[in-house]
């Protein structure tokens, strides 16, 4: 469980840690990045908790650290931010890197259960359990007690699944143009496809966050989401093709959940897939975060 | 005079404007890129503020408005931010490509004087008089009576000398880790000696910093500075390389600008050279020029 320190930077008064270990569930080596707020930095007695950040296709643990703008809110409140990498790199399976939409960036925060998938891509393990049992081994001060979760588009399914599935173990939820209904669009379809079989729809149900939302008897939601249009849906003129090529579907998402509290999703005009969009509204999401870790 | 438009995003409420335009001065096609705030957008009787943002070696104008993290307060405070590019683009020079700190994105923001620079290496003209020439003509929202300007490294180099060759010219200027003194540091002799010739030392003289804040005599100077390390000088454990190496030498103009007003140093221990420090620090630079620009 140990980990390699590659870099330490600077930011918002914090430290910006790059950092390496060898994942057992993954089987590869994995990179990611660990944001330390000043509250942890200057004072060693501090416990901060922690804010996961799962980003989306193509993407590393790099993209949200850099383009963010996280780390802005996160050294005010005294939160610490994880960013993972979003699938194994560098298994040598035939095919992991001939889409951006499958394999290597593309992990989709699954336990893949078909071959040759289930030798490595099982992101879903890592992230709920390994990386984290990673980070508060090596890093005392970050709170595991405290844990919320966030992600964009693929990262945006990572997130309301993980926190749809385990109930109790994040603090909160909140996403960017969520992936909503994987197994209703073609993204999903083809990452379900290929790492649970056409077959198995049993597994696509259980990682399928409308499915979820529709089944779930928990406390009261609190679900934060922002996505490009204007309402009502469809929404009219909006700017993010994904949702134009139906990848998104949060309308079937917010539908399945009626009942289950609340789901503030905002229209956000003129946005559109990018991290411009990301770090625009930063501050609300860790916010939204913040008042559950720090309540 | 006329700009192209190739996107459109939306950022911080506002549009961020990816452009194009020919430029007579630099003999090419420039892109660029401009910030136009939510009170500009969204009001069209509105008039902003510019603030200019000088990149450094190998960027273009696409760093700052990805990683600077300036529109969060620029959008705050409804300030346009101008974001340019380093240098002219193919003009099939010999060598152009050749160095990343000479030719392509190092144009230093100084009128090349020697063949074959000379044929369009003319970034002071560029930036001080045809780039916002443009920008006015086009943005009539954009106010050409209040213009501010900073940088980073070259960029700061640039930011310091333009406002310094041109009194009132500029509300203010700020830097991070500038180029403080390029007649005595290796990246600015490669630099003048290509662009004005070895010989031409009037020339090096008219584009140095420390050089011109030495012979200022205009109004009482407020100047914030970022740079990295610990005070005093030299600092103790700095964890910027380009310091180390000699390239910056703000000490060099801290001590020239003695008696001119006030040049606020701020020493920020632990930061390297990445736009993780400019981001750290960009609300601090955006209301320091906003103290000037909304006054």
């Amino acid at each position: 469980m140990s980990v390699q320190t590659k870099a330490t930077i600077a930011s918002f008064g914090g430290k910006l840690l790059k950092l390496t270990h060898h994942a057992s569930t993954t089987n590869c080596e994995m990179a990611f990045n660990l944001y330390l707020p000043p509250q942890i930095t200057t004072n060693s007695l501090h416990k901060s908790p922690l804010l996961i950040y799962l980003a989306g296709l193509t993407c590393t643990g790099d993209n949200g650290a850099e383009k963010g703008f996280f780390q802005h809110a996160a050294s005010e409140k005294g939160i610490a931010v994880l960013y993972p990498d979003t699938s194994p790199r560098g298994l040598k399976i035939q095919g992991e890197d001939d889409a951006f939409d499958f394999g290597s960036g593309a992990g989709f925060y699954v336990d893949a259960t078909r071959s040759p998938w289930d030798k490595g891509y099982k992101m879903y393990s890592y992230i709920t359990s390994e990386l984290p049992r990673t980070v508060f081994e090596n890093f005392k001060q970050v709170d595991s007690e405290r844990v919320s979760i966030f992600g964009h588009s693929m990262g945006g399914h990572g997130a309301l699944t993980l926190f749809l599935k385990n109930p109790g173990k994040y603090k909160s939820v909140s996403a960017y143009a969520p992936i909503a209904n994987p197994s209703n669009c073609p993204w999903g379809q083809k990452a379900f496809g290929g790492y649970f079989g056409e077959d198995d729809k049993a597994q696509w149900a259980a990682h399928d966050a409308t499915e979820l939302v529709q089944k779930w008897s928990g406390e009261p939601l609190d679900i934060l989401i922002d996505v490009v249009g204007v309402p009502p849906f469809p929404p009219a003129g909006t700017s993010d093709n994904f949702y134009k090529q139906g990848q998104l579907l949060p309308e079937n998402f917010v539908k399945a959940a009626e009942g289950k509290g609340k789901v503030n999703v905002r229209w956000q005009d003129g946005y559109d897939h990018s991290y411009f969009t990301m770090a625009s509204f930063a501050d609300d999401h860790v916010a939204h975060a913040a008042r559950y870790l720090l309540a």
